[in-house]
């Protein structure tokens, strides 16, 4: 026993936290539902490990701008880097241009794993968190982008979230790059500036139009006004830029309408269901006229902002025709991604009730996941282009939204039967074990107990444990062949002594005396009235 | 795209690997049949981060004599020292300890997860690996470790290894302390050496009696003979006490019968038989009495020897109540566990089949998992007596053994149907994705192809994904509003011609033309008919 000088604090690092069981449970279930989306769509499981080699996985993290942060690093014994991942994508560029040959093409795959980052931890920002990705490799065309926003889309509902509760937006970082480009940022040479633009943007929900302004120009501070908190530096673009850039957004906001479809809120609403019936309410035509009218003629046809614009008429038209309208999928300029490997279409699953959060305030949910096109990352390896898309769902935000809907099932977990242990000399407990035996070889879960002894801290124990009964045989009952089995459940009913009409119902005795042969059938009879009083109670709600 | 120069090679460190589909499908169900029982037994699910401080773990493993080795360890911002768990007892200790209050006890809980080791990696040694451990914290009784050595057995046929096949064997630190107490190792002062004196007795399996004697002497080389291969400095003990130890384990070998039953092999296989009808074969007698001649005379009653020998009794007897014989859980000396934490019991799962090694020789399958009462381990942190006992089960060495077995289940995976596009515009694209949301809403595997053009590419990626069938609509098939579907499963066997007497039935048409309206049920129809050939065949076995 180590003395009170040498004791060791248990404690967590920061950023770190343990998971418990209703919470371990519903992530099962909540994964199983993801699971049997990508598989639907004919998506592989594929896992890799933990640990890469730093170079293998890059550095496309928002903060590459710091060296050596972000990612947890070690060196091995020969020297050479390790890393923790930091997503799944980077580590799965790394599988498909390993296992280039043996694996069929265009390759569906999904995996579900921990991710790290070495990041200043926050309230509900973690360094070690879950992520569940999909992604598919060697197809080009924007079919494939387009199932990506589908498969999102399924995913929200196979989850118990409702249409008009969550959308996915979509956009090309083509139309983005082609603005750019028109405003003398395109080339090898602006990357950086190009990534303090995409980050800026990337901050329309938080900031709003006037704090992205800021960022896009000479900065912004914190606070919000000048001297208050940090100051963030901007891309210190000219007011001409700022307003070509901004432009895009005008129209966009969290409940806008298609990109490309001229309809009111109300009409989006119904738009997904007159779609199911066949008949689709709009046209396809370009909407925002605003829009076109300046960007149109300033970009040639075969511009990179043209071709980004043709995609996503084109994954429109394809989600439209597969019966997704405009309240799932939703086409609009203002997704950025802040990953810096996109090269296409990007997209976002966001969740668009809302919430308080830790100011009190009410806010918009906001994503849950996202993703994107990476025509880059595998050729990293290959030396040859290899397109890929994919997206990623973020489990811990995921199950935190699903809690705030009231979507996160536990009722059916069911605590143990404890079997009380009355006497302790070896006989009496051989006979306590061979009762939880049985109990379990009829498959209900049992134990006996395993603490200290007296009536009550058993009492108290099982409670704690939710036990739907407790077994009781003492000498007496021993001596007569019997147990007594009482039921905790009907017990605190009784006691609670609740009678009004809704809940009132004849009373089953709280305490049974069986024959020590007949355990296992009395005990499912409990079992069994109690589930029937859940499932009353539950339709009675 | 990377030029052949920057380009940046695609591989993994030594001692990780990927997994694949097939493996991760059958460890999913693998693991569920783990929690199943685990939950059966009244456990409950925890998880911890794979991070720690490295204070907090200790340094608990088989090489802790070369300090910084074994684990993976990093500076976080604060310069405290973080570790990759390299268990998953150390993490559950600290997690008690610091929720003490808050968690009913005695707690059961279990967990499965990744542990990390940095060692050199060797065939089937990988540097990251997964764990299912199942611990109860606050039960000081063996009550609780018998229970976990139920609990293994419960996990081996809950799993398909039948009895027979595997067993639970059982031992006591105490016994093995006691006698080297008796020799003059006792005290803190020999700590070191005692360590020694396990780990050589653990190579019991790997180097026989004859190899553990020199480990326990002078030391031992790695090639047999003196100067061959490299050498391992023994405990040093004289030939006297090495007698005294070894006296242990004359009786122990793996097919050996209970220390405490007089059973000849043959009664062993029976035994369980006979406990489950009731009628347990044996009284519960020690026996090996050459055993008891030398040493119950030297070792008074209240000694450690004694203490570790009764609480051997006491959980031999409890299993015995329960219905376990001598064939599923057996008390045997040569059980060790190279761990240092444990305190009292320790138990070990075997597989008693034979495999062949990669050196082609046959040999017993070996250990799959083990554990054991670590009493000391929850009270580094609390300063005061936390009693526990757990096991923890190795995942991957399990998952290969089951393969041997040929109990890995893959039959269930089905590819998923391939709807061939056959056409690029954007109207026909729609259309076939149409088809496949269609087949999907109807719970059916599909995808579009989403690869480039041409038949032969198409049909032969749907060929490497299994698919049961493809979907077929060019331009005449649209006009008849048709589909055409190719049962490619059918196909296969057609074209095989196996007209034997077993398989032989009667073909189906190996494609057919369908309205465009019919497709799912069509599809239907043909998946139904392959699941029944699929039964036939397996029943045909």
């Amino acid at each position: 026993m180590a003395t009170k000088a040498d004791r060791v604090k248990a404690r967590l690092p920061r950023g770190f936290v343990d998971r418990a069981p209703d919470d371990l449970r519903a992530a099962e279930k909540m994964m199983a539902q993801i699971r049997k989306v990508y598989e639907l769509y004919g998506f592989e499981p594929v896992e890799t490990p933990l640990i890469e080699y730093t170079d293998a996985l890059g550095k496309f993290l928002p903060d590459q701008d710091r060296p050596n942060e972000g990612v947890f690093s070690f060196q091995d014994d020969d020297e050479q880097w390790l890393s923790l991942r930091y997503d799944l994508t980077a580590p799965l560029a790394r599988y498909v241009a390993e296992n280039f040959e043996s694996i069929p093409k265009p390759y569906r795959s999904y995996r579900a794993g921990w991710v790290f980052r070495n990041e200043k931890p926050g309230p509900g920002r973690f360094r070690q968190f879950m992520q569940f990705d999909a992604d598919t490799v060697g197809a080009p065309s924007v079919s494939a982008d387009a199932e990506m926003c589908m498969m999102m889309a399924d995913v929200m509902e196979a989850l118990g979230i409702k249409r008009g509760d969550y959308v996915i937006r979509v956009n090309n970082r083509k139309v983005l790059d082609g603005v750019l480009e028109a405003i003398g940022l395109g080339g090898d040479e602006n990357v950086g500036r190009r990534l303090t633009v995409l980050r800026a943007i990337d901050k329309l929900d938080k900031f709003g139009p006037q704090g992205v302004r800021l960022l896009l120009g000479a900065g912004r501070w914190d606070g919000g006004k000048e001297g208050e908190g940090d100051f963030t530096k901007g891309a210190g673009l000219d007011e001409e830029s700022i307003d070509t850039i901004m432009l895009l957004f005008t129209h966009a906001s969290d409940r806008a309408p298609d990109f490309f479809m001229q309809m009111s809120p109300d009409e989006v609403m119904q738009d997904d269901a007159l779609l199911q019936g066949g008949q689709s309410s709009q046209p396809l035509v370009i909407a925002n006229p605003r829009f076109l009218d300046v960007y149109e003629e300033r970009f040639p046809q075969a511009s990179l902002f043209q071709e980004g614009l043709n995609e996503l008429r084109q994954i429109s038209s394809l989600v439209r025709a597969a019966g997704y309208g405009t309240q799932r999928i939703r086409i609009t300029t203002s997704v950025v991604r802040g990953l810096e490997y996109y090269t296409g279409p990007v997209f976002e699953a966001e969740l668009t009730f809302d919430v308080t959060n830790e100011k009190g305030e009410k806010v918009v949910f906001g994503s849950v996941g996202g993703g994107g096109r990476y025509d880059g990352l595998v050729s990293r390896f290959r030396g040859e282009p290899v397109p890929a898309t994919g997206f990623s769902i973020g489990v811990s935000r995921l199950m935190t939204a699903l809690k705030n809907l009231g979507k996160l099932d536990t009722s059916d977990n069911i605590g143990p039967v404890v079997v009380l242990v009355m006497d302790r000399d070896t006989v009496s407990l051989g006979r306590y074990q061979r009762m939880v035996s049985d109990l379990r070889q009829a498959g209900i879960r049992a134990e006996m107990y395993l603490g200290g002894s007296g009536m009550k801290p058993q009492m108290k124990y099982a409670d704690r444990r939710g036990a739907p009964c407790v077994i009781i045989q003492g000498s007496q009952e021993r001596d007569n062949g019997e147990v007594q089995i009482k039921d905790l459940i009907e017990g605190a009913r009784l006691s609670a002594e609740i009678e009004d009409n809704v809940t009132w119902r004849e009373s089953r005795p709280a305490q049974v005396t069986a024959k020590e042969g007949d355990l296992v059938a009395e005990v499912r009879k409990i079992l069994e009235a109690q589930a029937e009083d859940r499932a009353n109670a539950s339709k009675g709600q």
